[in-house]
């Protein structure tokens, strides 16, 4: 932590920093300028971080120079995590996973067909929602544990493990002891003790950037999962909430690189609810798969004009196909395969 | 919902939207123009909006002419809500309630302390919180139901109802079961489970703003507490994210005139998380009465330096008061006692 | 400037940033903390802030302790600036100075009735733009200096100076010739020879923010003027670019606080342009009465339907009225007269 | 237009809107739903557009069907137009151009190592600008007419055209006399008086978009060159401020395949000043080649640490190299050569 005092700040005001800093077995470097005193707190890092600098008279600033997440920091693990699931390798370097399928379950026959096509295309993981968070309490909110029934069905029948959203403390190991993956959405991302519930399950967690998290902030979610003992965390950028509204969202698709630095987890992207419109789809899949994304996930609807949710975003199955050819080729120019 | 048409759709393409239309029991209006055809759907609102008219050939977009929330609106119920609180009256246009208190419940004295001065100065609830949402897994979480307990004391002993927030879905009971008013804070403003069980709980709630949430989401969290039975909400505006960093948040002052508007709740602010600062907090509360709020919601600690959760924005005692005096001149202007 | 140290950084890379800092007569105090190197670098502000120090090897990241901005800072200059315009004290802390006229001149009778009405109610300064910037080019200009002459007349019929527009650096000499305070516009806050060359000017100007700058970069554009040699500026809030549509703008009221620390110069808000919409207006003033503003700016009009330029936040005559007594109600609760 | 009035409007109020439009030569077709009657305006653009409807009794909201810019719309030109310059095609579907250079021309060697390095690499135009806007007065502005003159020689000597920005309407026809194509910077895309001076010039102009501005409001600015005369604009992504931090703006990727959709005018990418660190540059241009773009422009300095603008965001000359190696893979995946 670097604390930057006021202009006038004097000598005494100086010296209740350093007391503080000693009180908590910490000491501190002083830098005297022309203008502004700046003093170095050196020691533990939490016991730092605690404190409430800005508070005490005289302290302008309080700059951390160091991040509040650790574990999830490529400083405490510099190899990349990969995570298997069912013979998937998601984060490995020379490969690119396509995660798709419905936004959420409607019906057998909804799931089967979009699960048989985009398995037929290349996908490797199935998405289907059987909890859905939505805006409006009036809309559609999933079919609940039906849905991972019907999840359970198809990921036998087309050999395909699967991702599920869940929402509730309470839901936890029920979605648990279907899913291969956990879903935490982007309206979950701060819920904390969501987070830690899926913390304490065996299964990987894709966690989604809240749509207006910093990067910051978002590791640190992923610290509170992986602090309860689970490390197969996989980010997912799925657009930030900016003043443009052209499009559903901002893909902010330089979080892809920057995350890469800062973490060891795997980072995926989604282009449907970064987009939010069909056409915008394949663009941002092939963006992400050029920019150094380990996989992309991807909504899939036979009859998106009837989708109950997020009909607007989805690709038909055809349009799946293509875009999985596209994507395909920019993998590979960049030294992945799907 | 209004439905406006590619500039090359056909007849066909409009055929099918009127079809579509009349298959949920609602009718279009089609509007020719030189460049584009608009088609007025009229008919069952929540029936409309849960088709998604993007994803259907030939549209180009759809705007919707009435908000999703319902309940909560002022077309709804014209007059404004009043709370009453152990005979403290939230929303009524001649009273600005000052609620007061520690950031987090630390200790007895620190909460005693503080609940004695905030009282004599004039707050007339008392905020003190036992669970803390925190960025960091390694922060202070709160004393948890100990915090409570103390509160109860502090109730009795001061003479005033608190207030106090609720993370957890599972914890939603116990709090209920301690205080006057339940608080969502502002990461869990999309917890739709936590919204649904704080709607079944026979106790005011205060509901803060998403730090990016627009007012219609807001109003539409609003409406899951409002339709699980609980139609006691309080809003509150904390401060929303922008581009701007020189204080902690952008206090959205604009949307508590808005708020006003749209709906029949009322509307409070918090200027300690909106501005982050303690030098903030008494420009902001002055803006936040003159604007037309209900009231107001203030951090406040005896010894800020050592406070375990935001001591930077928290008010001393004295300041404390000094605030008070000022606010209530400015209360008085626009015709409002504290 | 703080200069942290990569993890990885070795003795040779320290060295040479110290290096570095001595070839341009600076120097640097070394911190080593466990994880982390910190330089803190002691000399010349402006040197030191021109190296690229990023760019250097080693070099994870740069935080600068002072403010590129210095003569219209507070620690320049602790006492607050006043400007006289023909008598009008604007920044003084027992006056509230309010600015008020159409947005545009469109004839003789609209301005005159506007200047006449709004001098009555009592506005000090009036407002009325001879040269518009709009969004597309077919929108309504402005009336050049036929509509400064218009001004001219209506200063001298109702005794009220006139603030004015200026857009081109070429028309520069010609707006000053006639106005009494010139403004440039939030669009035109980073055009850089406009900011010079009214900088040169005998002029106050109005310096609005952009609407996407931050607190540093609207005090360097004030920066820019101050350097040419005009001391005279005035700095207009006006609502900021964010995720929230409701208002036109969301109205940055923090920044008001924040500049009065910041800088030496008037604060002033414009709630016209911020919120966009006339029934906003007033509750947007009595805010930045409360706050500690130094004087609003409104546009008026007496038939805004029929307006060429944002009819729809312009104030009636009668409303106008209106908003001054509860203006100066709240004013004169914060020890200001209007 | 789309008009939709207020739940408690009348009769007279509805009436009155359908004589303002009449009043304009245009016509309303009125359709009444059960909370909200709303009025279609067919007619003149222009024309209906002037009409500041929200200002009129009973008017709720009124929502444009079209958008105010016409020529430089994908409706009004369906085919891509394509510029040319010195042999050079920007625009072309099969074709990525890469523009690269320092950012600031500081010398001749500087310069003349950078363009000789670049060339050979690949880069088919010269980027160095003569003219810098700086957020700080203090900061290099640039060489001037100098850096013209330089690189009017680094023309000759390594056959690339070059582009140079243009900050001051009095000087557009200085660096029109010697650039290839001129360019309109970030902090100038509102600047209108400037837009119109480059629209008369016979040069291309690259149009960057203002890091605030909506694709609405940017391709109004284009539609203000083109109006006067000039159709060879380039429009230029380069990030867009958010609250994300962690690098120096967000690039909007997605503006990428929307522009194309809206507009006929090429679209390049600035992945330097997007991402604003060295390490982003070539992950950020693989996303822009992906996407669609017609090309990138990137800062290329031969020593970073010691440039006077934007070092930290320079390729060294191997490094860009290396990607452009790994763009033209990317580029050649989507059917593109550099």
């Amino acid at each position: 932590m670097i604390i930057v005092m006021k202009r006038d700040a004097g000598e005494a005001a100086v010296a209740a920093v350093i007391a503080k800093l000693e009180s908590i077995g910490s000491e501190g470097h002083v830098s005297k300028g022309q203008y502004r005193t700046v003093i170095g707190a050196l020691g533990d890092r939490e016991a730092i971080h605690q404190v409430p600098w800005e508070a005490i008279d005289g302290v302008e600033r309080a700059v951390p120079v160091l991040n509040s997440y650790k574990f999830v920091s490529r400083e405490f693990q510099p190899e990349d995590t990969v995570i298997e699931v069912r013979g998937v390798p998601i984060g490995r370097a020379d490969e690119f996973v396509v995660v798709a399928g419905p936004c959420a379950v409607e019906s057998r026959e909804q799931l089967f067909r979009t699960a048989e096509a985009v398995r037929c295309s290349g996908a490797r993981v199935l998405r289907g929602d059987a909890f859905k968070p939505r805006t409006s309490p009036y809309s559609f909110q999933g079919l609940g544990e039906a849905a991972l029934e019907l999840l359970d069905e198809a990921r036998a029948e087309f050999d395909m493990p699967f991702v599920a959203e869940v929402l509730d403390p309470r839901d936890v190991e029920l979605v648990s002891s279907y899913a291969d993956i956990l879903r935490v959405g982007t309206r979950n991302m701060s819920n904390y003790t969501l987070l830690q519930e899926v913390g304490r399950q065996p299964k990987p967690v894709q966690l989604k950037r809240g749509f207006t998290a910093t990067l910051q902030e978002w590791l640190n979610a992923a610290e509170y999962i992986f602090k309860e003992g689970n490390h197969q965390i996989i980010m997912v950028e799925r657009g930030i909430r900016t003043f443009e509204t052209a499009a559903r969202n901002t893909l902010d698709i330089t979080a892809v690189p920057l995350l890469k630095q800062m973490a060891h987890l795997p980072v995926m992207v989604d282009p449907s609810h970064a987009g939010g419109k069909r056409q915008l789809v394949a663009p941002l899949a092939r963006a992400a798969a050029a920019v150094g994304a380990d996989g992309i996930m991807v909504d899939v609807h036979p009859e998106p004009e009837t989708a109950l949710v997020d009909g607007e975003q989805a690709l038909l199955l055809e349009d799946f196909d293509e875009m999985m050819k596209a994507v395909t080729a920019v993998a590979v120019a960049v030294g992945r395969s799907t």
